[in-house]
């Protein structure tokens, strides 16, 4: 069993009002395998230049992360450098320097091929259908930009169609489908392709579309919120993570009660992922934390309907 | 037992994508009745015009609002004309006239003064203050805008140090404290005073603070949102509707089940309002219809905990 992620590997520096760090590990991969390294065995597929070392290898294995499909590359290792402003709702890119990720072409292992579950993070939507087509997976979600959708629009609707999930923040399926209204953006994504719609909302959680109807989760509410990125790959990890776990246990990852709870994991890693920067917070993680929260978050979301209800007409 | 609404009573000319309407009975306390009184009596404190008349009193006493406190005064009603872009997600005001508003002083009688509950729509909060002042009620819940916050704020604060419930949208209460951190800010915002925080979130729901902790609610997602005016308010009139029923019932409104309830309500009254123009919705809208949504609300947001939960470290 296990669960392949296709996506970038980064190096970030990043500044919010809570501090700066340089050169830290990131990259939609590598915060997405962590998050779902607490529910299943990960394969991470992207490429890596020359200034990749040991250290942030071992960041991954020592979660478990399988690396065996990192590429190597002649050059860097793609370089991100951005910073959020005092209310941290949208990162400001300062400067981006592709490096290795320009010439990056996904060879999928034997392995890779056929790991049941598949996610196709933010990459060029051609290269997002080339991994679909050699993939085995029984369920394959996917991830993008507004950058693709305005310049890759054709070639990325054409990936939508041949996924089983899409996973895109809220304003991201309006701009997608034209339409302002989420829920039925929503419908008009699903009739793209995918059965399963995840809309991310940022500090306001996620919802979730399906034939069975809709879920939503608030955001679980932190005091400290400290470096906001990758935040929406550790929903994704947290959710593909958890439904491959239910998928290995003999369930169906289209159960409309699993679903619901592998966004309510989603949320929950996502939440961890910002207290700190980069990928600290996630690296000293335990198991027993995700459990606490998934309660908390079930409890501050729970209202119970009085059997005597009131009063006037 | 009663609740009591103090604030604007207006005709509002709307125009959104889906349509345009002229001089609509709107205003917050007309919203805000209109949604309580599916739980509990209401009294409208509010000014109007000689342009105000059997029709639009109608509206509110076939929903059993008591009228008498409603003050008429020479000139014209409180007017505003405002439109909706394609989102919807702020109102564009393009005209304002305060009319009898300008001169409004309200005055409390005997029956309004003895409500327990109160409601201190959007008003100078000198006026706030003043009501506050007068009345015997129990429990008030205040409302506010970014004008009063930027240009009254110390009178403001005042005010809200005065009353058991602060209501404000998230972004108000984040400028209130100059706290970007949502959970910061209503923990700030309750050392003003009240002990009672409702983050009003449009679209993404409600959050609600208090000494018991954190509860959040997602808005109920619509297919067909047509003028998004005063869901606010009806959100506020749920809210305060039916923790007043509670409280005439025996029970506490202070009490964290209720309070959540009364969240789920003012969401559920709040989604009904923004389905068509004005009032229009919420004047045919019937009990059962209210509990039906309250218990799919309940629905859309549960999700439950696997025992026998996964697999990895």
């Amino acid at each position: 069993m296990a669960l392949t992620v296709v996506g970038s590997i980064a190096f970030d520096s990043v500044r919010t009002p809570f501090g700066e760090r340089d050169r830290m590990l990131g990259g939609s991969t590598v915060h997405f395998s962590l998050a779902a390294s607490f529910f299943t065995e990960v394969r991470v597929v992207g490429p890596v230049g020359q200034d990749f070392g040991d250290d942030e290898l071992s960041v991954l294995e020592t979660r478990g992360v399988i690396t065996d499909d990192i590429e190597r590359m002649q050059g860097e290792t793609f370089f991100w450098r951005a910073h959020y402003e005092y209310d941290m709702n949208v990162a400001h890119t300062d400067e981006t320097q592709l490096n290795v990720f320009a010439d990056f072409d996904p060879k999928l292992s034997d392995g890779a091929r056929r790991s049941e579950l598949l996610f196709l993070g933010n990459i060029d939507p051609g290269l997002q259908h080339e991994v679909r087509a050699s993939s085995e997976a029984e369920f394959a979600a996917l991830d993008s930009m507004n950058f693709w959708l305005e310049n890759e629009r054709q070639s990325l609707v054409a990936a939508i169609g041949e996924v089983d999930c899409l996973m895109l923040n809220d304003a991201e399926i309006r701009q997608l489908t034209g339409e302002p209204n989420l829920a039925r953006a929503a419908r008009a994504a699903m009739e793209m392709g995918p059965g399963v719609i995840v809309a991310k909302r940022g500090e306001y959680g996620a919802a979730l579309f399906s034939s069975e109807g809709f879920f939503a989760i608030p955001g679980y509410l932190l005091e400290d919120v400290r470096d906001p990125t990758g935040a929406g790959d550790c929903f994704a990890g947290g959710f593909l993570g958890y439904l491959d776990s239910r998928r290995a246990g003999g369930d169906s990852v289209l159960d409309p009660a699993i679903l619901r709870q592998a966004m309510a994991y989603g949320s929950v890693l996502a939440s961890f992922n910002v207290e700190d920067f980069g990928t600290d917070r996630i690296q000293r993680l335990a198991k027993d934390e995700i459990d606490d929260r998934l309660r908390d978050l079930q409890e501050i979301t729970r209202f119970d309907i009085a059997s005597a209800s009131s009063s006037a007409s």
